[in-house]
């Protein structure tokens, strides 16, 4: 058995694993802050770092030996270019133009790949999560940000410039909420954490009754994403609606999607989960009346699992296809 | 040199012709009305007329031999099974689990395979039209309808129910128009052919000054989007309007698309097309302000040429691919 290292970079941590190549297991769990302040140079240092601690217990507890680990792959924000291994433009994280891939593989003596870090995250739930035989899958990751990727038989597809799945920044309201890329009613401006602690906190300042204020001391904003499911899960009538109007926005843009690629298998991941059923309830009824039927009868809208290794693992299934062309 | 017999069947017209099999040429282009009113049976008789004048014109102008003729290719309005050749259901022609296919074949006594009218008239664009040569393709057909084809790396996409491209229902704007198959925002009930017309009559009652009505002999309600496109062309600044709004609607939604699917063409085919740059240089203005710019950067949007044929040599192709694999 060989082992690939999974790396999985985004604008808050950086989470490090130890994976089999068989997507049987995932040793050296390793997580840290990304400080991007600090510069590339030393989250490289940092990355190096976390791959060398979760190489060195991977060995302490699974006796994996250092031999048998053959690559990193790497999944970071985008845009990049794959072939090159460089990305090419990482507002969150400031780089431009970085050549990620040679500077992480010459900074741990491994080879490495580089792929998109949401296109990592849904491959991971596609190889080992609760996408695993899907032949026709389409995800989103709902955080900060949302992103998407796109697994037709078994391979990411990544489009004329790697720049597929691009999800977030797709038109659900054409004269809507202003999104922070420039536009107008992006899903994003409506659905990605941020913008449903936003959404929350317009309606409290317009005298909406909630004890959504008491989840953060009083400081209304201190309120986020994770504060509204709480609150909902307590049963807040408020953070409830604010959660199904978040399900009637996602609904739009998962049955656009459904209506596009017909998949047999949609995965919604990231933090938007965590709402649990008071989100997916709403979410596949407005799916159902919005999507093509003969589509969204042939498909299963499904949470993500893998909460924090999705990544790492697609991260190393990345690896697998990028060098030995399958995975 | 083998030929096949395209079959291109929409609400309005069938058309007919006899390929062959390289893509260079198509002769016995042939079209009749469906009038779908007089039932399946009588427009499966038709189409079976057409397809024996198309080989019969190929035979008296090109010398093709009968038993050179190896198959017909059915592009039909769906949803359908290919595998099993059959008709799902068609609104506008009022067919229910029509085994088409076998109809056919049966009616011409050659083997037939069945495909989406629009997936065909896209993969045609992609065989032989402006398409050509592109890896990554995505086109829509814009008429009474907006429907949509996606060809990856020389096939057709077709997802887990043979239903993938429907984007003419892609949500642009969540609490929009409503559009006839029941929901808010489609893209249709902004762009089709018939919504076109239809905002233009609204402008019009709403006060609008324009020469509109004088196309029409003063009867707004025969205002068409063709009527629109004439009228753009004479320099109305009504009409030019109008369909400079129209170049929006599409704009967000082939924005979504591209940044969805990252294609290296985007094919815009149908009688929109007649508005010419009137259209295309605001359509394009409005994508390059919607989409992510890697991915735009490395699309070029293109008119479909081929009118009125391409839909026959797609047809032709997926008798190919079904068939044999390959175009």
């Amino acid at each position: 058995m060989r082992f690939l290292v999974g790396v999985d970079i985004g604008g808050t941590n950086i989470v490090v694993g130890t994976v089999a190549e068989d997507g049987s297991a995932v040793f050296g769990v390793r997580a840290d802050a990304t400080r991007p302040e600090e510069g590339a140079p030393t989250v490289i240092r940092r990355i190096a770092q976390l791959v060398e601690e979760s190489v060195t217990e991977a060995g302490r507890v699974a006796h994996v030996p250092r031999d048998r680990i053959v690559g990193v792959g790497i999944g970071s924000p985008g845009p990049l270019d794959r072939e090159r291994g460089v990305v090419l433009l990482t507002p969150n994280l400031g780089w431009r133009n970085l050549p990620l891939r040679q500077l992480v593989s010459d900074a741990v003596g491994l080879p490495a790949t580089l792929d998109n870090d949401a296109n990592c995250a849904i491959y991971g739930v596609w190889w080992v999560g609760a996408a695993r035989g899907s032949r026709y899958l389409v995800g989103i990751t709902v955080g900060t940000g949302i992103g998407g990727g796109i697994v037709i038989e078994g391979q990411l597809y990544h489009g004329a410039a790697d720049a597929a799945g691009e999800i977030g920044h797709a038109t659900i309201d054409s004269t809507g909420r202003r999104c922070k890329c420039g536009n107008y009613g992006c899903l994003e401006a409506y659905a990605s954490g941020p913008a449903i602690a936003a959404r929350a906190i317009e309606g409290m300042e317009a005298g909406a009754e909630t004890r959504l204020a008491s989840y953060v001391g009083g400081d209304v904003s201190r309120i986020t994403a994770q504060t509204v499911y709480e609150a909902a899960h307590d049963a807040d009538a408020y953070a409830l609606e604010v959660v199904r109007e978040t399900a009637k926005f996602l609904g739009a843009g998962v049955a656009n999607l459904i209506n596009i690629l017909n998949p047999d298998t949609f995965v919604i991941a990231g933090g938007v989960t965590l709402a649990g059923d008071h989100l997916f309830v709403p979410l596949r009824a407005e799916v159902n009346r919005r999507a093509f039927r003969p589509a969204v009868e042939r498909c299963r809208i499904v949470p993500g699992e893998l909460p924090g290794t999705a990544g790492v693992f697609g991260a190393a299934a990345t690896f697998k296809t990028q060098t030995w062309g399958r995975v």
